[in-house]
């Protein structure tokens, strides 16, 4: 288990999926109201802010470069000694309370605030459609499914090159479809394959990847984007014009779990992403104070 | 008139009614965006925020100053060449195009953003029931209709002394109930009342002013708050929990009227009320995109 995975509790009043600004003005305020709760990011928090050569509309502060945005919202955060705990939650189950599973890891929280922003890519077709009948999130996790079977692994970085050589020991057949340059640690027992018009296909369960130019008999698909749709990550979450639904105090359809940021639809912008972080954290908050 | 109100042209695309953090970001979105719009302030924005000591979750910036953060607003407004119009709306009449009623100036929007922040001062009992029939915003706007009768001004600030005077040429009596201390510029022939516990009292319309100690016969009370309550401001509002009622795109129930800030219910935060502004923005600009 990585040393970051072990100072994870087993329970929090209020977890924050995501990094960017919704993530960060929700924990600014969960940290001011003193609750129990945890940040959890990725490595790089916001890399959209990051490249944005300037930022017009982030008032009081005219035309300010978007890293060193980023570089002040980290070192906020930072300067009220909340870490941001590298865990990507691969999926979540219904409470109360709430369980959120990642690799090597679960937890439960009372309450979620998702602000895991707007994935760059688009689901496959048959992703929805198959997901939990053998597309998945997280080879490692589900492993044992798939002893002596075949799987392919789409991955959008490195990070996918580790299941991918995971699953090598296990499975007969690993295929893996990268989405970026330069392979970094690949076991030379997987199979690396081109992806260009990606489908994934089957009756009751996944029994084939279609890459357009070849079709490759799998048993399961696992995806590894930087940020998973968030409506993948929970079942039974409502969504409206692919984003997800929530009322003006950031709720969505089920209780004590809230949304904020590009996650929730448009505009994409900052200074939204940050209110609706901030509002989120108090509506979980009035929640929580509820539960009790 | 006053020469401010001469730059005032007849008609927008959008008008920007406030000028806290809402109003402030509605405004830079919609400079951004290149639409012909109309940012209505008063003579000092955002008083709130002037007065508190230290800003803890404006993302970015730890600790800052509530006064500097107002300073900061103001000037990035300001080097984007953004007027801020000094011209109270008394009320708003339905359109499309809405028509948008102050002293001495009327004139047409397209789209409207409410970002009118909360009132400190609760409304009168019989001020709801009895508005448009007795009780009103502006003096001298319905003041013809009170000739050779008796009104009473209840007033927060000594602008309403202005009122007083201009009805004290039309009226057979007029009181006046300040709550502020020193009057200014009073004519004699106003008679000054305290006023502790009011009530506006009626049938059809106004017949009495209750101060509790004394009651006063009168055909119309006029109150001139620093801001008005936006149920005030525009028949057939929607409210909800004593905000305007408004969805996740910042709508209110009536097409082309979108509202953002304290306005629109708690959390009252900095950080919440920018964001919404600047929501609220880009959804107008939809708005009118499809107008056309």
């Amino acid at each position: 288990m990585p040393e970051e995975l072990s100072v994870i509790k087993n329970r929090y009043e209020l977890a924050i999926v995501g990094c960017g600004p919704a993530g960060l003005a929700a924990a600014l305020n969960a940290k001011i109201r003193n609750r129990d709760f945890i940040l959890l990011g990725s490595e790089f928090c916001s890399p959209k802010l990051s490249k944005a050569p300037q930022i017009d509309n982030w008032l009081g502060f005219p035309e300010i470069g978007g890293e060193e945005l980023r570089q002040r919202f980290l070192n906020h955060v930072k300067e009220k000694e909340i870490s941001i705990v590298n865990f990507k939650v691969t999926s979540i189950y219904p409470g109360p309370p709430y369980t959120l599973m990642g690799k090597d890891k679960s937890f439960e929280a009372d309450a979620i605030i998702l602000a895991t922003g707007v994935s760059a890519s688009k689901l496959f077709p048959g992703e929805v459609e198959l997901l939990g009948r053998g597309v998945g999130y997280c080879a490692t996790c589900d492993g044992p499914l798939y002893k002596n079977k075949s799987v392919a692994i789409i991955s959008y970085n490195s990070e996918g090159e580790d299941e991918a050589n995971f699953m090598a020991d296990i499975c007969t057949k690993v295929y893996y479809i990268p989405f970026y340059k330069d392979l970094v640690r690949l076991d030379p027992r997987v199979e690396v394959k081109k992806g260009k018009t990606i489908k994934i296909r089957g009756d009751r369960t996944v029994e084939q990847l279609d890459l357009g130019e070849e079709q490759l008999a799998v048993d399961g698909v696992f995806v590894m984007r930087e940020s998973l749709p968030a409506e993948q990550l929970i079942a039974g979450l409502e969504m409206e014009e692919a984003a997800i639904k929530v009322n003006h105090k950031l709720e969505t359809n089920m209780p004590g779990l809230f949304a904020a940021g590009d996650c929730t639809g448009q505009p994409f912008q900052l200074i939204k992403a940050a209110g609706e972080g901030g509002t989120a954290a108090l509506q979980a908050v009035k929640y929580l104070d509820n539960l009790k």
